[in-house]
């Protein structure tokens, strides 16, 4: 199948003066990241302003102007660049080829963007050490949770390298993504055997074009391998023959597999084998596996999603929201050094609504990283557009009074909090083999801000938008204002016309596609909204889950605390009458009324502005989005009604503006 | 995989001396089907009471006694047999092979009843001339909505005929089922090659073995074959292109496939091609292809399931119960000779409960079959125990006034009504190729029944139980008692845990198990219950959809008014208040709350019951049944809990009885 450049689509453009005499790039390195670095150079200037740079190890001559200095020199963190005009040429510096590689990409940004020539002067230095993506696919093909066409890694059990994996990296690279899980966390069937001589090659090529990129490869691991494979009868971490197991096989793997990063795993949780099967704990586990990869440098990334998926519905005591507090706090400073426990944003599971995890804050001595999710799997599934960078900077700046006032999750997940150097973000990422990656083309705007966040999260999600379009569709100011209308909007549309107050889960069991009110309330995932005729809402306050109580002082309380708690968050701390009164001065009925009318219409405009594009957009792009925009205002409808009709059929309660309700 | 013999499994046992002396069986008939009804006659003797029969073509001596006579007369109806005793002599006569064959059984089951030998004169004819199975398997193996296995009839788009089918067809001649579609109504990729030499070969044998036992072989016809078998580009039916493809085609399947019956077709149905496509009537399309078999004796069967599955729930004026009487009835008298409406048992689709087809009644000159759905496929999947005999004995009995007073269902489609000779019963099946046959060893009672019931509808539900439990396991007295209570109580039981009144649907979308109550009510299906907080219930009166205005008086009336419309069937029909008083002397939602405690507590008692049978039953029958008697328990309350909690959130109207709701 074939694909297209994303935001690494080179329009020629106007460009002033000093752009258009660039002719050479200088560089004494001569590393595979800074040639890969200098050949983006290469094809951006050559399709933008036409020139086709020189390449040579040379400083440039007295006098001389048009160079771009690739050079390396101390002072900087890891991937960090300083870019900067100086006589006329522009230099990168960086501490290590990464850096250079980011400096050309930011370069090349600068240029694409129209920025001026003269005095430029930027330095960065990635905030969070790393940014990862994680992806579900399996090696059949298909894509856990994937909305954008099957899997461009995997297809009949074999791994995929070719021309795509290469424009994957670039893409990977020019937003700052540093590692890459290219397998899904359910490990089952053929990916068992990733770690076996079976796909060592395989691996080691695919290892080699991401290293190219400065790109780590990471695996996911079957928690159960030793057993799965055949080799021994039990995955006890306790158990000697269990542990020089895992010694056995690492040594092999990173042998085989140079530049591996390590391993992503998914034990417990949601059918998976883990250590408690063995009465072991959590950390058990972990550091079994992070010993056996510690000579060679590698990671282990647990993961805190462990929670019972055979709840009762009938039982109101037990909260799946506090299951990975309760499961991991107990083991904070058990963990070794180089295992880091990722962490999804919120307790649930990527609800459009979601408090902040506690553990964010409860942990103290562990390495984390926050996981969010960039595949729409409860945002809209890429036939919705939801630009999810507005939700990840709320996330990024909760504070969770862990360490002094002004700790945030930002600060926690980038090291500063604790003097961490294993942390960072992962994105459960939205890409498949659609000609356009993310199938919808504004979910492409998730991936790059994605990317950008976690290696500056002070960007605004708003500039993330404006490089993203501006980058992706060219300069027209039409084109720029109604996308960024459209995408600024969108996650706020989508929680309008969905679930209301953080309640979540009124989605279609097993797909998470369309509404259905009570889709998961009789089930036995642990989500319910417990919705009767007098109210609705989840009691997590003191008098009833004590979820709020797991927060630090004041979030506790103020979540604890009606009157307190932030409307958009009511329904997920406590039960409400529907005719409680929000700080908004609406009742809660009428608010969900309002809101459910109100997102439609917001819709409405969205796609009215969009139709307006008509031939300012690549016709091809215009038209794969407007029919999915078409299908979201109709489907937008359809969640309007059924939740309105829902709760006045239930109230009894009428809408005070007599709109329509079935 | 292997397989048992169901009630055709033959223990020793004692015997008077006159079963015991039993030794000869004579005939001078040569045909194949008495050539089976000799050798059935001879494996049961053997196996039951230890006589290995000696087969001549002699009449009995004088004086000799002990011989079994089968003998051609003329004056029975198709099938019809006359079995007595005479000077200790067994004659079974018949007018056809078929009858000798039907009574050869009668006597078995005699036999197995431990039925007095002298004096005995059963006299029987078939009261409905087709008795058909319908399966709904599918070319790969799969069956669509089968839940006792995979197909034992194809195989990786092979047909497959081995020992199994043979006993398949002694199982249907047992209870004289005469006919049996072996593939999917739905007919796609392989399956349409059917009628092509792929498969002519393989047909032809099974036809062979079928007809063996008297059983006409039918296929599912693909609507779209001349286009999707790539001859045509059109299904046109008043094409003469098409309709002479159709006769070359039908010329050559005849001729390859002797005995074939003819076919079965469901058109322009719930995403199937028709005539529709076309802007031609049902009529136009049936009577092309019945045109087309009519040289060879060939039926159509044409299924009356046709309605607009894609409703938006948000339209209460549409009302899927009427589709089939609305697309049927202005059609009657148009139909060709040889072809048959079948129309299921209720205009909705094989719920717990649904009032009887209104075009039954609607129709007066077209021939009419009757379809049942044995496959439990919304009465609990043959994991809960639901023998469905009485509620077809309902539906045979009611009484349509389309010709004076007295006209049945019954009368309609065994062909007195409008003087009829192609018109019977058809069972959607419920078998697969579990050992055991139908998944739920109970099970096996609905095909049991369903046969016995189609040839003798004077037959009671409990005696059919009855005699489905002596033949399978035998004459002890507790073993028949717990299962006679257990069947007889079962669709009762399983109505009083589901969806309340006649209403239905309130079931997981797609899978049809488990309960959710709005699982179909805000989706494309025309299957609503319209809750809310004060009542429930769809309008079906004069007042709203006007549905009920389709029967003949005075059911119209009947069911039209509130007053006196029977309760089973109230929410079917109108929407009340909870409140609202039923003739019980109940109000609804304390009805709902009864059902459901009580539905539960009756199947604690039959599992208790049950348990009682340990040792009595075939350990390995008696396991798999506690398994899923075990299953059902819980599942009841599964239902039961959901749905109360349900009605009690939506009315906040408490039990009167204090019973715990969630």
């Amino acid at each position: 199948m074939g694909f297209e450049q994303a935001w690494l689509v080179y329009a020629k453009r106007e460009v002033s003066a000093q752009w258009a005499g660039v002719h050479t790039i200088c560089t004494e390195q001569r590393g595979r990241i800074t040639e890969h670095a200098a050949a983006e150079l290469r094809t951006a200037f050559s399709q933008i302003t036409g020139e086709e740079l020189i390449l040579c190890s040379r400083l440039p001559e007295t006098e001389e102007t048009g160079c771009i200095l690739l050079k390396l020199a101390d002072g900087r963190r890891e991937g960090g660049y300083h870019l900067y005009e100086e006589k006329g040429n522009l230099r990168i510096e960086a501490s290590d080829e990464a850096g250079l590689l980011y400096g050309a990409f930011e370069l090349i940004k600068q240029l694409q963007l129209g920025s001026a020539f003269d005095g430029m002067d930027i330095c960065k230095d990635p905030v969070m050490p790393l940014r990862m993506l994680n992806h579900w696919d399996n090696m059949d093909g298909s894509i856990e949770r994937g909305y954008s066409g099957e899997s461009f890694f995997f297809d009949h059990n074999e791994i995929l390298v070719d021309e795509r994996t290469v424009t994957y990296a670039r893409l990977l690279a020019s937003v700052g993504i540093n590692g890459a899980v290219i397998n899904n966390v359910n490990v089952k069937d053929a990916a068992t055997w990733l770690i076996t001589d079976r796909y060592f090659e395989k691996l080691r090529q695919l290892s080699a074009v991401f290293g190219d990129y400065g790109i780590r490869l990471f695996l996911s691991l079957n928690y159960a391998a030793p057993i799965e494979l055949g080799e021994l009868t039990s995955a006890d971490p306790l158990s000697e023959e269990v542990r020089e197991w895992w010694k056995r096989r690492m040594k092999l793997v990173f042998e085989q597999v140079p530049n591996l990063g390590g391993f992503l795993i998914k034990a417990d949780s949601e059918g998976r084998p883990g250590p408690f099967t063995y009465g072991r704990t959590h950390a058990d586990g972990a550091n079994m596996i992070a010993e056996a990869v510690k000579p060679y440098g590698g990671l282990i990334i647990w993961r805190c999603f462990v929670y019972n998926c055979m709840q009762d519905w009938r039982d109101y005591q037990t909260d799946r929201a506090r299951s990975g507090y309760d499961n991991f706090t107990g083991l904070d400073g058990l963990f070794h050094d180089n295992v880091i426990l990722q962490i999804k944003n919120g307790p649930m599971d990527f609800q459009v609504r979601e408090p902040v995890h506690p553990l964010f804050g409860g942990l103290k001595a562990s390495n984390q990283i926050l996981e969010v999710q960039i595949a729409q799997e409860y945002t809209g599934q890429q036939r919705h557009v939801c630009y999810l960078i507005p939700m990840f900077k709320e996330v990024l700046a909760f504070c969770t009074y862990a360490a002094g006032a002004d700790d945030t999750v930002e600060e926690i997940v980038s090291g500063r909090t604790f003097r961490q150097t294993k942390c960072g973000m992962a994105a459960v990422a939205n890409t498949g083999n659609d000609e356009n990656w993310t199938g919808h083309d504004l979910a492409a705007a998730n991936l790059y801000g994605f990317g950008r966040l976690a290696f500056e999260p002070s960007a605004s999600a708003e500039e993330l938008a404006r490089e993203w379009i501006i980058r992706t569709f060219g300069g027209d100011k039409e084109v720029l204002e109604v996308l960024l209308f459209i995408l600024m909007n969108s996650w706020k549309a989508y929680e309008m016309y969905n679930a209301p107050l953080g309640i979540g889960w009124m989605v279609n069991p097993n797909y998470h596609y369309g509404p259905n009110v009570d889709g998961y309330e009789y089930d036995r995932w642990g989500t319910y909204h417990r919705a009767d005729h007098m109210g609705i809402g989840v009691d997590r306050s003191r008098n009833g889950t004590g979820y709020a109580g797991l927060y630090r002082e004041p979030n506790a309380s103020m979540y604890d605390n009606l009157e307190s708690c932030p409307d958009e968050l009511l329904l997920f701390f406590h039960h409400v009458p529907y005719t409680h009164r929000l700080k908004s001065g609406k009742t809660v009925i009428q608010h969900i009324y309002d809101t459910h009318f109100e997102g439609v219409e917001l819709v409405d405009e969205m796609v009215e502005r969009f139709e307006g594009l008509e031939g300012r957009l690549p016709e091809k792009a215009y038209r794969r989005m407007l029919e999915r925009f078409r299908h979201q205002k109709e489907h937008a409808r359809e969640w309007r009604d059924q939740i309105n009709t829902y709760f006045y059929r239930k109230s009894g309660i009428a809408d005070e503006k007599g709109r329509k309700i079935y």
